[in-house]
């Protein structure tokens, strides 16, 4: 069958050229790539594989660095806060960051770029000067708090610094940056890739890692992690831009609007007009440049192919211009289900292709480590998504020769790959089946971060997100179509197709939404909308933000407030009921961190679990419609159920679940009903019985091996 | 021995007098009470003992409320929080209230004195019109959320209505208020009271219980306790009274300064200047009409004693006003060793009463009920706290009978009497030896709530705050010398005798300081302070409001701030190291409910205790100061011990911890250096065994029984 061949791209390496030619083989692989800090054997060029080149737009020439330093890439940096004990005060601007990777830019006029601000007043203070690294602060008020916005050279490239320190490299030379928006370094940076096309004939596809500007991706002094920040735009400057930015945007810009009070605007925080409108403006430019380069490639008979990740600012690939940059393909890495569908999700390319875990790298594949459980793990979460919505190809990245040499690692990755094909096999293209009704994740960002919300990295675990990125890692593999959509979204009309509006998140974050529940178009909007009987489901802080007598701002419609202290004088009443729909097949429930302090208000609510007197799930009428609070929701494999039926319960679609159903809640169903092919599920490494309904019958009961995917016609 | 007789007053009832002389003469009490609900009995107000009469102003007199309908007190209601799903909204103003407890003021305009707001913009709408019960609010905002301010009778006084609930009373009427701040009531009070005081010439002591305006207590419709604020004033207004305030404050009144949202200004709510305004204006009268019932009671020879407590608002007994009462005695309920100082602290008068638990009540002194335990808990907490700031009198409370009746419980309490006797006995009205400097509590309101912070009820245990009331009562039993101060106190000077600053609380309330923090005067005399000397330690959420960067505005001085979702890209490097000072002989950390997400920042810090990666106690050096971060800081003995710790090291005294010093965390020390006595007290149920230190030398070993005081002459 065509189907149990390609689709997988394996990583190569000079010191490997035979095992990897009798992998190809093994796996069927259609594809080779180097890597960075791995080279293309001349020997493979002609196995017959397509090749892929790891591309660097901006790094990778020290020469054209060194003989251009004021092209350099530059990022805007904030130093420590520093209080003065006297008159004046005097900052290092480098303490704290290292010096081999960030170099103060002294060539702009200081006094034009950077900004001193008072920071226990917020006020912009003038009375300074720079010399020697050091600013000098006049006149400063005892015991006011300092700090100093400057710009910074990028003298060594964030991502080989961390890929140098993570391989522990000894001596390749450290790359500096060359920042390709400036009319020098763009130049001739199109010009070498014209060279490198012409040169590399054997290279189909070039994989840009990635465009312009590096997320932000900072060092400290001891050459660790400093502050790292997948959307950061905070090394995405320079004077040149900036005044470009000035004249699109119309207003002065300054340094505030890049460091933000130190927190460089994180994707948590509630987005400022300025910061929306530089992403707007770096993302028209950026895409308009990136656009060139491709064409180039093109013109090659080359395709043209991003690595969603490093330098990949501005070219966020559900924003508005991602489209116009005519690529061919995004790679990116997969960590979970959300990570899957960001990449997989992604419109006006021919093929997206996801870069599966562990990484071959000496991290993993050692003492201690162990990558078969790791792949399987990732295999699991990625699965549940494939089936709602596949990647084309999959492949593998680091040191080939770990993986070969690891006992049983390949054997594994065989099964996954063959799982991979086998739902392109079965389902030919065609979508699964998903709920007659689309659901809405509600925050700022909206659309242009679909599957982005409340991640720090992407798949990485932090104790304060799981409880909230369940709600769409649990989403990513279920038979429902989503919608991210924003404020104004809402404001605009919500789309006739949406029956869920979801709202995660902590208080006073972009997520939960902050000021935008003051708004009372937004609030007036949604209460409408509930009441003539759409779906409401808030998790953790949902519409958070103290007003009126409420820290819930949609405690109406959900039934449920906060806590934050100024009602403990207030009787509550809070019973225990959770007999209910929701729960008849639920036996654990699990809401992460949860969220203290909760309490159910109003005549309508139901409270289906507690913590002491507070609650953690409570469902709630309201009007025509129905509302439903969890105190948290991480990713498990009940609480996908358990989200399923909140979906189906708030929408009024109860009657619908079992058009296609598994009774066993540690299984899943995805149906192509075009092929008529049905894929059962096991989310377990345990054996698993259930029964499979179809138009709500009873049609068979299956019993499934661990993590087995069995596939039945219908 | 004197003090082996008298300082205790026992409580009466009709059917229990024999009993009653006996016990009088057991215990060697000198003085008999009666209760609400019981009565003194003819035959034991000539036995010797001096006798109390719990007195009423403003109730137990139907009559005359009934003649005078417009002179019943009055309390500011709000409604539920009502959705316009159309133009025009109906709302029953007595929904989800107790129609027995209150009645629509429908003498005084509606218009003059209610306030319709739209909650969901916080405007004041003016189309609206009462009738029969129901307001009607025209030309509503579809799904904009409205309230309704009104005024409304109390026809049943909230005390009366509680004891007639708890007590489960079956036909004794409901007693009506009256409002004594009006002038026919007051006229007709003071006559009342002065025939009283002719006619009972065998009372010596007239218990006002208490004054004029009981605090916040509304019931809802199915007689559930509602809304409970201690510190509540909503009950204490009245047309009349408000037009005065007016007149007095020069500004308007709203409806909104009192019922605040529908937070009714809790005391943890941030303190609003006009709601400042209303607490002075109403102690300053309160205080004045209270002096003539007072000097009326001083004309007939009596005394007069104040119940700290019921309608006790207006006279707070740290308030301006309240040393110009001329009261005799205040006597108050000893829930732990804070309320017992909130009682023992009072100044201006000639004595201070307590009333220990448990009340003799039959919700106690019943199956399952342990009043022997409730006993021992109550005195253990009690008694440290004496031994800094003794009461002068004890008694108790309820239907004796039920205390006589349950076997060992009267020989529990006899030692609990004699221990409170051998107190007064070796300390002779001398006070016991305090540490050489101060500690101040920091919140907004400061001296005028001394004792009270953090608090809902007295002694009540809410998960929101034991962790921070902790810091009081530990402090209760301490030999520190405690001031309450406010963020005014700050910036006019912090005492020179202060050494360490303490602020506890949750962020948003009163109590940590919320907005008080972005006055820089506030953030720059403490960090000057600090800089200079001073201790400071933070407990919770300290200085908390999200401004320039920070969430605890002093995160500089303390080497501590919180995540809330900003920071997530910043790295933070937290190393545990418990090596240090404070916890050399602690063996058991506990903060409560903790909280999450604070971590460590800065240079100068260490961290001594940790949550997964997060921060629960740490040390910083700020100049020459220093300060200490706790999580939460519950009432546990050993905290006591860390706490006492703290404030030695925070202060740079470790050289004096040892001046009077015993060795074993489960005991304490109190000196009594002109008497050269020292108690020292085991507070646990265990043996003891410690080492007792005098100016830095180990003087001897004691083995103390369970819950011992033992003196030991020096």
């Amino acid at each position: 069958m065509e189907e149990k061949y390609g689709r997988l791209t394996l990583p190569t390496d000079l010191d490997i050229v035979e095992e990897t030619l009798k992998l190809k083989e093994q796996l069927k692989a259609d594809a080779i790539r180097d890597c960075d800090g791995t080279l293309m054997p001349e020997e493979l060029v002609n196995c017959g594989a397509k090749i892929y080149a790891t591309y660097y737009t901006t790094r990778k020439d020290n020469e054209w660095a060194m003989a251009n330093p004021d092209e350099v890439q530059q990022e805007y940096l904030i130093t420590d806060r520093y209080t003065a004990f006297d008159n004046e005060l005097k900052i290092e601007l480098m303490k704290g960051f290292h010096t081999q990777q960030l170099k103060v830019n002294e060539i702009d006029d200081p006094k034009e770029w950077w900004e001193v601000i008072d920071r226990t007043t917020g006020e912009v203070v003038n009375d300074w000067d720079y010399a020697d690294g050091f600013v000098t602060i006049h006149n400063t008020k005892k015991f006011h708090v300092y700090t100093v916005s400057f710009l910074a050279f990028l003298i060594w490239d964030p991502v080989h610094m961390y890929n140098f320190i993570t391989n522990d490299w000894k001596d390749a030379p450290h790359q500096m940056t060359f920042d390709v928006r400036q009319p020098k370094t763009q130049e001739y940076v199109k010009n070498k890739l014209r060279k490198f096309c012409e040169e590399n004939k054997h290279v189909d596809v070039i994989r840009f890692t990635t465009f312009f500007h590096q997320f932000t991706l900072t060092f400290d002094d001891k050459k660790r992690e400093k502050f790292v920040e997948w959307f950061g735009y905070s090394a995405s400057v320079s004077p040149y831009i900036l005044r470009k930015f000035e004249k699109w945007a119309g207003y002065k810009f300054r340094p505030e609007f890049i460091v933000d009070q130190g927190y460089h605007n994180s994707t948590f925080r509630p987005i400022s007009k300025e910061f929306k409108d530089y992403i707007e403006f770096q993302q028209i430019e950026v895409c308009k440049l990136a656009k060139e380069l491709v064409d180039i490639v093109h013109s090659y008979g080359k395709e043209a192919m991003m690595f969603l990740g490093d330098h990949w600012i501005g070219t966020e690939p559900y924003g508005k211009y991602f489209e116009t940059i005519g690529l061919d393909a995004v790679v990116g890495s997969v960590g979970n289900g959300v990570t899957l569908r960001m990449i997989s999700d992604i419109k006006g390319i021919k093929y997206t292709e996801g870069r599966f875990l562990p990484y071959f790298f000496p991290d993993v594949f050692t003492e201690g480590g162990d990558p078969i459980k790791e792949a399987k793990e990732n295999w699991l979460q990625a699965r549940r998504a494939i089936l709602r919505s596949p990647l084309d190809r999959i492949g593998y990245g680091g040191y080939l020769k770990l993986a070969v040499n690891w006992p049983g690692f390949i054997e594994t990755i065989t099964k996954v790959i063959d799982e991979f094909r086998e739902i392109h096999e079965y389902s030919k293209g065609s979508k699964s089946y998903t709920a007659p009704f689309k659901v809405a994740i509600l925050n700022q960002w909206g659309s242009i971060r679909r599957w982005m919300s409340n991640q720090v990295h992407h798949a990485i675990w932090y104790r304060e997100i799981y409880s909230y990125v369940g709600v769409i890692e649990c989403l990513s593999g279920m038979p429902i179509d989503v919608e991210f959509i924003n404020f104004d979204d809402i404001k605009n009309g919500i789309d006739k197709d949406i029956k869920v509006i979801i709202n995660a998140g902590a208080a006073g974050t972009s997520w939960s939404g902050h000021e935008a529940w003051l708004d009372e178009a937004v609030v007036t909007t949604i209460r409408e909308w509930v009441y003539n009987g759409g779906g409401f489901i808030g998790v953790g802080e949902p519409s958070a933000i103290q007003h009126q007598g409420r820290f819930f701002q949609l405690s109406d419609v959900m039934g449920v407030d906060k806590e934050v202290g100024y009602t403990m004088s207030t009787d509550k009443y809070n019973d225990l009921n959770p007999n209910h729909y929701l729960l008849d097949d639920i036996n654990e429930l699990d809401f992460g961190e949860g969220m203290p302090g909760v309490y159910a208000t109003g005549e309508d609510y139901q409270v289906l679990a507690m913590d002491q007197k507070y609650t953690q799930l409570v469902v709630n009428k309201y009007g025509k419609g129905r509302s439903i609070y969890f105190a948290g929701l991480p990713y498990t494999v009940t609480n996908c159920r358990l989200l399923l039926k909140a979906l189906y319960y708030v929408s009024q679609n109860e009657n619908l679940l079992k058009k296609y159903f598994v009774s066993n809640v540690y299984t899943e169903i995805a149906v192509f009903e075009e092929t008529r092919k049905i894929a059962v599920i096991n989310n377990t490494y345990d054996v698993q019985k259930t029964d499979l309904y179809i138009e709500n019958e009873l049609v068979s009961t299956l019993e499934l091996k661990p993590m087995e995917m069995r596939w039945v016609d219908f």
